[in-house]
């Protein structure tokens, strides 16, 4: 054993992670229960945290008491401690080492906890940002299913002062796995005598730490919950979520969309206050990327010059045909990204959407053909029909590039809302360029 | 009094409803309440429904109990047959009949209502579309401050059943107006012979029915809360709305900002259901108005047909530079709208943002004009030396076209969003056409 102990201080003195990890999970769960009661204070919490999930909650039984107590506390305390030692580690090495805890210690954890510490301690139980365990509070109340109403209240009247929401009560066993949730208007209803257990369906909702915070939105929608429980991979309740953090990260979603549709990098919530150079960095990535997409255009029309060169009055039509083809195509994908992101259409939906958006488009394009054609009436009549006959065409590519393309990017795991109005301008204004100039050339050379 | 009660038939049959309510109001307190006891059944309806709101608490007050009884029976039998007469009004009329009801009527009226009907009263009580009214629900407990704890909990087991959230109590005085709110946890922790009194702080937020629905997304954004309570002009309170109501209409709201920045007509909620002939309609209002506005970007280059005509590779960089002002602008007003939308930006902040867009565009023009340098490198060096500065001044312009459309139209009342992607491009380009050919004739005739 004291081989085995020299070996670990040397790894944790030159944090090799990796190997410290490798050497913890070749020991057996008794073996490492015996090495973590040996090490001096402090210690134990770093090599308890290396052990991964099934191996650690076998350890954690195996512990004395005092030794529970400790790693608990050595977690709680040394949360600043372990938060600056987790900035040496490489993003896949962090991963490696903060795997879920036994969910007991994650939920006595999490409660010890003042709301500072914890806002720390979930990035080291490994929940990644954008996650449900970013938005959890410990304050809720729980029982026992043999409890009655009676001591219920009194447990309500006890412990319930730092509860966020009393509007929900929620049912663990002895493990602390979350087996059902009750309204407090049920528990109010019920006579005092009763016990939690008559009360249960064992129906409840719950969402997962590890979800994406996207998922907690669509079930408070669904549900209509003022908050809902928060559970880890085992089943262990870890903390609520209240529906005005819903609300909040709601905004930000619509906000991110919203923004990114504009062709902006990332978000901006505050423009009174956004730092000039933040403004600025947000906004050139996607106008740089669109100036050089616009080379295609430019060299679709430079091949077309002969055409333009005997006959210049076909430039006059060229914004109105391309920035129709452009519009058309902002409007399908403002429609797609939207219901996408609401939950209106999913991603299997896209070609049940593609014959209706046919004919739309057609009937669009011959409505604004019949516009364009009253702008160039004053022109030749061979003008005329290509510029008609173009919007047509122009319209119908455009609306087909905006409904198809939010669905594209969902498909390669890219936001939807990047198929911004001006990225389907842009490649609308090539489409627009090729089929104009190419039925001129076609017609009127 | 027969003759009043002649002439008032007569008006009610030939639905004169604006001569009616003149009629109605000439007379005082006292005389309507006696027209009203004298009035067949199911008049006296309509004609308590003509008097303005504060002759009309009086008139009701001066009534017998049974007539009181039967006016309220009758708003509520009469929901239906009202709903239909509603439909024969002229707008103006409309609002001149509807005024609000005195409080406790509103009160008690909407409590008899089944949900169904209660969606047809609350039109009837004269709340318009999209205002708080529209969305509140009676199923709320409210207690005396007299009450002790324990009766309170009584009044829960009895009248709590239907109620939506028990998670808050109202306080009422002994006209129904609301005078506080109490957190549900505050009386569960409270000891049982304690007053409500004793937890008062008379201290609450409460929604105006008459608000629009904005307001309440607003409140319920800033105060945290899953229910908030709805009162009448006179303080009454008549309804309570939930959260979950609330998250619909921040998410219908955002959509409806989302599709029109995507220049569509009115929202639509769910495209895979939606008619053919419904997307034809919402999409080519704004398509065709872009066509129409094409004619000056159009008769913009015409104008400039003798420069083009001596350098057709100018007509190259015609796409490139038109669409880098909108995308600008669009940019810069997709900040402005969901800033606006959200509350981080007021109507009045909008000479603080110019400052700041000045200099963020202008960095963003000098690096987009490096860009388009690079692109036409191999011209001569007076198109690239065109092309650059160009570039600087259409993005300048664009960027505060989009930043100032959307305060140009709060001001008019018009929703910011109406400042669309494809509204702003196509501003932009007819600023575009005259700022590259303006500078282009200048440098190169």
């Amino acid at each position: 054993m004291v081989e085995i102990d020299t070996n670990f201080r040397e790894l944790i003195k030159n944090k090799e992670w990796k190997e410290l990890k490798d050497f913890a999970n070749e020991l057996d769960a008794v073996q490492l229960a015996r090495l973590i009661e040996d090490v001096s204070e402090g210690d134990e919490v770093i090599l308890f945290r290396l052990i991964n999930r099934k191996l650690s909650k076998e350890v954690f039984q195996l512990l004395s008491f005092s030794k529970q107590e400790q790693i608990i506390e050595g977690l709680v305390q040394n949360g600043r401690k372990l938060s600056n030692l987790i900035n040496d580690l490489e993003p896949d090495d962090r991963t490696a080492f903060f795997e879920e805890l036994p969910g007991k210690i994650t939920q006595r954890l999490i409660q010890l906890l003042s709301p500072e510490e914890r806002k720390i301690a979930v990035q080291l139980l490994g929940y990644p940002e954008n996650s449900i365990g970013r938005l959890m509070t410990p304050e809720y109340v729980a029982v026992k299913p043999t409890d009655t109403i009676t001591s219920t209240f009194e447990h309500i009247r006890t412990y319930g002062k730092d509860s966020e929401t009393l509007n929900v009560i929620y049912i663990v066993d002895t493990e602390w796995k979350l087996i059902d949730d009750i309204k407090i208007k049920e528990i109010l209803l019920a006579s005092p005598n009763q016990k939690i257990e008559e009360l249960m369906d064992f129906h409840f909702i719950a969402l997962n730490a590890s979800d994406d915070q996207e998922v907690a939105v669509k079930t408070f929608r669904d549900y209509d919950r003022v908050a809902l429980p928060v559970i880890n991979a085992e089943g262990v309740l870890i903390g609520i979520v209240t529906v005005d953090d819903i609300m909040d990260v709601e905004e930000e979603e619509s906000t991110e969309d919203f923004q990114k549709f504009g062709s902006l990098h990332s978000a901006i919530t505050d423009p009174l206050r956004a730092r000039v150079f933040n403004l600025y960095k947000n906004r050139i990535f996607w106008l740089l990327a669109l100036v050089f997409m616009n080379v295609f255009s430019g060299s679709a029309i430079s091949s077309f010059e002969e055409v333009i060169q005997s006959m210049v009055s076909l430039v006059f039509f060229l914004p109105l045909l391309i920035d129709s083809g452009g519009n058309a195509g902002a409007q399908s994908a403002t429609l797609m990204i939207r219901s996408l992101a609401v939950g209106d259409v999913k991603l299997s939906d896209w070609h049940k959407l593609i014959g209706k958006e046919l004919i739309v488009s057609v009937l669009l394009g011959v409505t604004m053909a019949m516009g364009a054609a009253l702008i160039a009436s004053f022109r030749a009549p061979e003008i005329i029909l290509v510029v008609s006959v173009s919007m047509i065409l122009i319209v119908l590519t455009g609306s087909l590039i905006g409904l198809l393309l939010p669905f594209i990017f969902t498909k390669l795991k890219i936001d939807p809302a990047t198929a911004s109005a001006p990225l389907i301008t842009s490649i609308a204004d090539i489409c627009g360029v090729l089929i104009y100039f190419s039925i001129a050339s076609l017609w009127l050379l």
